[in-house]
């Protein structure tokens, strides 16, 4: 399997790493062999090898800061766009793991439809295409044949979406709510140890948890781009941002946390997606609640169907190796869904 | 995709309602078209018909106690046995719902061998045969290229199997352990509310949670095959009934659980699986465990991966319903898995 990677961050890197780490063990256990064949950054330059780049010289030239550290081959291409390496044919799959852009999801959302145009899957850890634009890629790659895949862009490697569609393929899924935003979830349980609102994202941000302006996390925005994806790939809806109910968690007191935890109860920031709509708000929730009892920077979900009643599903949201593992995953799912030769 | 059900009971029928309540959504969605083509039970008779037989006569002839109600129609064949109706050909899987037996397997493992020798894939709610015979069930479906499945034997429809063996197909996993059987964690529930241990036993019977003879559920065997299974399935183990150390819930006193409880625990029936071993015991958890938070009759698994940490899944574990929907999960992923033609 040929990959072409868009971005060459956390994630890109965390996939190279368990590629290089597991290669062999994957060759014979599961009889797959990746091959990167690509590489575009933002601000590293670009990589393009038709037999595969050397990972571990990719992890080393990414690691110096620039592409151009590289060791110089035969058939090596430096510089070419992520255009120019689907135009030059070979790769079989597009891995998108460039920064999420909840906004406009560009530039990724013009190379994803390039992508499926010239006859690559498409795996997504990029938030944005998949939140604003979940239709258009889906009927194009149904068109096609061609595997559309998000695993990594809820609760990373936590296979949330494998478990929804697939897994529970014979249920109707009736809504999904949970915890999907790991900082916010990180901060609360500080507060209920009696942590300011202010201390609990200073430490957060210290753990490198919260960005510097952590008002995507705190407002409640990165949740809200997990439940455009949820709706839209769960319900078939066609919301946007404007049509979400959304709010976060800048404006819980310590009161407001006392009083919760005298009801017995814990406040968590849920996202919840439903056939008609969605929402991001903090609430109280009972300790009998599965939510209630996920602490730290981990993430839930419950979905509720008709056939099972509510399945949980808890792990982690972020990471390097867990959202690594997500695309893996995706991997894995998309040679197992194809034909044997 | 012809059916082939050895047992019709709570599991069967389950099946059988919900394929016919959802044959229109299943087809349009999913492309899903599933026919019984044969029934064989212990008590109530056989039918078989190539073309398949009404599911809604099928039905009523199960609950009037006999199969022979079922109405005459040409071709329809009475009486016939499992073997007969393999032999028959034309069924393309073969659906194991019969009563488990931990000891032998028998008579059903006999007959998934016949099944897979005569090219039918496999799909268990069945126990014994995936605890007791797995290496060499696994062995002849590979050999085949046939599905071997059984979602249904662990958590019901709670798509346990799934999560581990496809889900999580790029991880490692390192351990599995839960709270696979949802009677005793009734139990264990109504005991921290204040009730005797016999008062809880009496009540779980009276929901038709616990049988007359409750030893399966409270010492602990029922959770047992469950954990032979996960070690069949995750670590290729070949470990047996006599290799896992095994106790249940007989002997949680009253001041066993005040004292869990003053020390800010909670008993839970844990079952177990290594690479090297298994057991199921009564273990006090920390509140903040996820499982601790796992009340009444639900089940719960915690798979401890390489990649992404612990991974839990929190569901049904048992229902009419929820077991049928897992042998339905099963039926889809192997249409997903087959070819197109």
């Amino acid at each position: 399997m040929k990959l072409l990677l868009i971005g060459f961050g956390v994630v890109g890197q965390g996939l190279a790493e368990i590629l290089q780490n597991k290669s062999a063990q994957l060759e014979q256990e599961q009889g797959f062999a990746a091959t990167i064949v690509g590489v575009v950054t933002g601000s590293k330059g670009s990589l393009f090898h038709a037999d595969g780049l050397d990972i571990a010289d990719l992890l080393a030239a990414a690691q110096s800061g620039s592409l151009a550290e590289y060791p110089e081959v035969s058939g090596l291409r430096r510089g070419w766009s992520a255009s120019e390496m689907i135009a030059a044919g070979g790769a079989d799959v597009l891995v998108e793991v460039s920064p999420t852009n909840l906004e406009t999801a560009q530039p990724a959302l013009s190379i994803c439809h390039q992508a499926l145009e010239a006859g690559l899957h498409l795996v997504l850890a990029n938030k944005g295409p998949v939140a604003l634009d979940y239709a258009n890629l889906r009927a194009k790659a149904q068109a096609k044949g061609l595997r559309l895949r998000y695993e990594a862009t809820v609760m990373a490697g936590t296979p949330t979406m494998q478990l929804a569609e697939e897994a529970l393929a014979g249920c109707e899924i009736r809504s999904a709510r949970g915890i999907l935003n790991g900082t916010t979830n990180y901060m609360l349980t500080q507060m209920e140890d009696g942590m300011s609102y202010a201390e609990a994202l200073a430490q957060a941000q210290a753990l490198g948890y919260a960005e510097t302006d952590p008002s995507g996390d705190v407002e409640g925005w990165d949740a809200a781009g997990k439940v455009l994806i949820l709706a839209n790939a769960l319900f078939g809806s066609s919301l946007t941002m404007a049509d979400l109910d959304v709010s976060g968690i800048t404006r819980i007191s310590a009161a407001d946390m006392a009083a919760a935890r005298s009801a017995g109860e814990r406040y968590k920031l849920l996202a919840q997606a439903t056939p008609t709509g969605g929402s991001v708000k903090a609430l109280r929730l009972p300790l009998i609640d599965p939510l209630a009892s996920v602490a730290g920077a981990a993430n839930a979900i419950t979905l509720e169907t008709d056939l099972l009643g509510d399945v949980t599903l808890i792990g982690a949201g972020a990471g390097q190796l867990e959202t690594g593992s997500a695309i893996l995953s995706d991997l894995l799912a998309i040679q197992r869904m194809a034909c044997p030769m």
